[in-house]
């Protein structure tokens, strides 16, 4: 079958023919999907650059099947699944060791063990079909299909929402005097795909949102954040002027991947009981924080949390969360698939897993 | 202004004018909110027919303005509301006196001395306009505006939801080996507005759902429980056959607000760690159970639990929720308001005030 | 070696020599525990005497050692355990199926098919030695051993509350305006050991704590009651008298397991948002509850809780509450443990297998 | 009365005579407490030396009566206070505004307006006798009347596990298999009084505890460690052969209050899923992260929590788990206070007051 390969630690990728799956006795219990399209993210483009060191194939290959963003249509069903159905992949897999993992949750996984499709030890999704165990397979409510491959980066948001308001039970009341999170502040600093749903789920959950980014927005960014009132603040000069009209955060998120030096200029924007989720990865540089801002830490209860990847449960809140904005901001969901190539369309297809066109939010790639 | 009013506890409802609350001292913090429809639910046909008993006029009158459910629209904003911005009150008030009321909780109120609009202590909703604290106002998002009076009702079920599932986490682990609720079976008894409004949440959260009448199903209901995939039993001769074939369930809902001994039907036919939920108001007989199902009840973790309306939080997750079917689910929201009046056909409105119509869902009365 | 042995479903016990478990090759992974004491409670008693129906004997055979308290010293360690250090194994097991026993919380089993020691498929304690899974084996400090037999119906209690607490989570505030529990009502029916223990750590927690009974107490009872200021209540002529002085209950333990009428009497003395905790595992007769009484407990958040047995956790958390009680109320303590009686004295532990003296609140067998 | 009284932000301390609250209007609903004894902190000889530039007398005053640990006896009681009851007063008070202080939990406070006594605009606990609000007041049990007074230091790291408790609930599972946290492995980095009460906390929690400072053990302070089984590291040299033979850390805790730069040397010591604590209050110098390690604690899910005081529900925690240490571990309990000063030896509590004394733990001042 075809798919789309890549060969760590080189960089390049090709589209070619490898050996399928069909007729294997491994392939007992599983449930076979044929793909139907993918979505490129900036991890596949990493891998694709040869930058990315952590990538690993399959063992004992040198070629890895790149994609971790997919929807399919299950061709032999069973195990709860039936022809015809759509269903996304799930690209974190469990350890088969630790507890989270045997529970179902290898989004806490304590092994680090665990294979991840697309870019650790297992096979990606972009083919032209898989086995795949029921287990790790979402279904796909066919009325939202058309945005739907947002479920995988945004199930990773909704894991790292959940993970912040339940750290936030250590305070006994963190909701407002109407029992909602209405009067809770929230920065989300950069305005990539990441930053944008992670801007989508705060305001679902009632926050004031503020986006950040350190140049104007473009037009198609406007368009997406103006429907859901997310505030836009140009951060080129610094956040003081932001604070002085909004006043501190009470929830702070860095999706920007770039310097580490970014969080000792979010760390004094907490408010007191304040959060800070670190969810992009910073590439360079680092960050220094001085005793004083230390102790203003301690003393006002402040965290500061790690962000990693969602599973099946959350990509399922994704879903609920994609398909009430479908409704609740039409012209915002219809703006989020930025191009749709055709797997085809070999030329384009390689140079959109090389570069990023300004104002992408999402490529979709799709097997016809 | 013009308002439909009661008289407790003498049956009876008519439209009238009423003295308004215009150019009053006591207005000041308050939001100006012109009706713009409502919805009819059982209460109120309750209150109609001089059958419920706890229904009480303001403290000095012996007049009682009709309604708790309803959609309005901000004509002198403020305090965070916008001229033009759609509204919904809440019903339940605060005791200004427990720690819950303090914090915007009034559904757990201790001193059980809130006013509730429209049933007691409280004008309702069924009037012109008017004036109302920003705290009790929920924002409508306009583009559910034909569905969202279901909000209100809904709200009541978010809310014992949330009451089920934190219950629940006295349980190490309640979700499958997914991560999910999705191998988790619940029972929802009854299939009046209530009962499919239930089994609508519970699809929402992951729940295989079955849903259970003494009677075949309507063609209409029929049409509303067909995307969300909602199993219908008739239980007219019992539940053996649904065991039977299902097994027992981790959840049972009764929403009959019927015979009190339906209770004790239900209660064999708890899974272990399972919780029966009680949100229908039983009307008469009682209840009985032997030792021995109340050794298996302890002997197996499990719960029965009261629940009660929600709360603002609860109106945002229903808006949340209503959003997501209408795009998830396009036919079933399409089926939910089975019939709308005008304000100015004052026979059929009070005719919807005394009788509830064959297949109906949801009945609004729309002020033009 | 010596063990107690029953061969159920015949009434009766005996001490005699049964075939030991040395040399075995499934022994490996296990430690060797030589028994110091054992406690008997009302469950041995109920086998002994032929009428628990429940309980079976391991696969295969025809007879079981009874006894599922029991202290024991380490004969051959491993797996953190030192020859010398004392222990109490623990009687419930894991199915090895489904995943609470899977994480270590048989308690929550959802099989039905884990073995309990001493009573269902596996053999207890009453022995002079037995071989066992680290996993299931519980450290005892020293300091506490002549009162830690406790520490295995205290794990019940301790898991008991723990479930409470979780379940009242629900409520956004339980605790009173300083933080606390000390506001809280709470009455535990019935004043057997199972009683007295839930009110010392109901007490612990900070709740203001009544128990009651139909007659009087002994006065090793008063004494018991008198350093942790639990109040007594005749309930001899029903609870009127007690709600007329102390108002309604937040909480309520059943530990009478005799008719199950009582749960008529006591869910009607429930305050708003109110728990009635079922414990005690009642003989006969059933509970009857009318529809108004249901609806002032749909209406009032209330639930009703199945409480069952606790687990490693539990048991560790008892050992802590035990160490407290002995500085805290070292009166109280000291009257815990109302017998010892030595394993040689054979007429005297069967007579205390057959029947329960006034007073009593443990006996210890001790092995020497 | 007789006082303790610094004018800050004056270096120095005397002990003299003040004017007292006798017969004031504003002393009703309060009752009377006549101290016993206090406490001395690092905080109280830092205010002393004139360093603590955040002390502040009440507001009109230039006086600030010290102390903020203390045991008193109820001279005229009420409000649930009965003459010659123990009590502690709470030294954190309630802003009167936020909703955390409504419910009596400034320790979450969210206006910073809260005042301290003895420290921040409050006179505090150092003088004969004081009028408290019983909101405030803390039963203490007579039987642990030597060493309750650590019961006020102990509440803020009762509160700071319980955060990092909660925190840690956004993993599925934290428990071991087994249920408990016996697997654990935390590092309580300093063995002054804080770091030493954090791992007894963390023992009786279950967990494994390894106690680090630069310097080796002083003979009590092994002593006092001897019994609860918790290891000392020499981190002279770093945390390398720590790792090496122990593992990385699920739970880290600095109290040091020195250099800032304490935190870049525990940060890469996390184990997956792993916390760091900050309470110490870091004096000067900073910390800094380069971007792989930030990538690491992304990556795997950690954070980094400040902890600072506890409330009322922490002080009853910390008596029971004194009450349990005094059983549990005799000698530990007994080697905590090093040494009891009179009031009346005015030269060796102003000595006291100035300077720690090498192996210190606790230092009481008692009024006789
Ligand atoms: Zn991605
Ligand atoms: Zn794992
Ligand atoms: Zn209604
Ligand atoms: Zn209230
Ligand atoms: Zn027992
Ligand atoms: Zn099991
Ligand atoms: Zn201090
Ligand atoms: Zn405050």
């Amino acid at each position: 079958m075809k798919a789309i390969v890549v060969k760590p630690p080189n960089p390049g990728v090709e589209i070619k023919d490898v050996k399928d799956d069909e007729n294997k006795l491994s392939n007992i219990g599983l449930v076979k999907v044929k793909i139907l399209e993918n979505g490129i993210c900036g991890t596949d483009r990493e891998i694709v650059s040869g930058k990315r060191t952590s990538v690993k194939p399959p063992i004992g290959k040198d070629e890895l099947i790149l994609g971790h963003e997919a929807i399919g249509i299950v061709e032999v069903g069973g195990y709860g699944f039936k022809e015809g159905e759509l269903v996304m992949p799930i690209n974190k897999r469990g350890c088969g060791k630790c507890l989270n993992c045997l529970i179902g949750r290898p989004d806490f996984c304590e092994t680090g063990e665990g294979l991840v499709a697309g870019t650790k030890g297992l096979d990606g999704f972009m083919r032209e079909y898989l086995y795949d165990d029921p287990k790790y397979l979402v279904k796909i409510p066919p009325a939202i299909k058309d945005i739907a491959i947002l479920a995988q980066p945004l199930a990773d948001i909704e894991k790292s929402v959940e993970s912040i308001l339940t750290s936030q039970k250590r305070i006994p009341i963190w909701t407002c005097d109407d029992g909602t999170l209405n009067c809770r502040k929230a920065l989300v600093v950069g305005t990539g795909p990441t930053g944008i749903l992670f801007s989508l789920v705060l305001r679902t959950y009632g926050f004031q949102v503020w986006i950040a980014n350190r140049r104007e927005l473009l037009d198609n960014e406007k368009e997406i954040l103006d429907e859901p009132r997310i505030l836009f603040y140009n951060s080129a000069k610094g956040y003081e002027s932001l604070v002085k009209d909004v006043d501190k955060f009470d929830l702070i998120i860095d999706t920007t991947g770039a310097s580490a030096s970014i969080i000792q200029e979010l760390v004094p924007l907490l408010q007191i009981n304040g959060v800070l989720g670190l969810f992009g990865f910073p590439r360079y540089d680092n960050f220094s924080l001085d005793y004083k801002i230390v102790q203003d830490f301690v003393i006002n209860n402040r965290i500061i949390i790690g962000l990693d990847n969602g599973q099946k449960p959350h990509f399922q809140q994704a879903l609920i969360h994609l398909a009430s904005w479908k409704s609740l901001w039409p012209k915002t969901a219809s703006k989020m698939i930025t191009k749709i190539i055709s797997i085809n369309d070999e030329r384009e297809v390689i140079s959109s897993l090389r570069e990023k066109l300004p104002g992408e939010i999402k490529v979709k790639i799709v097997w016809e």
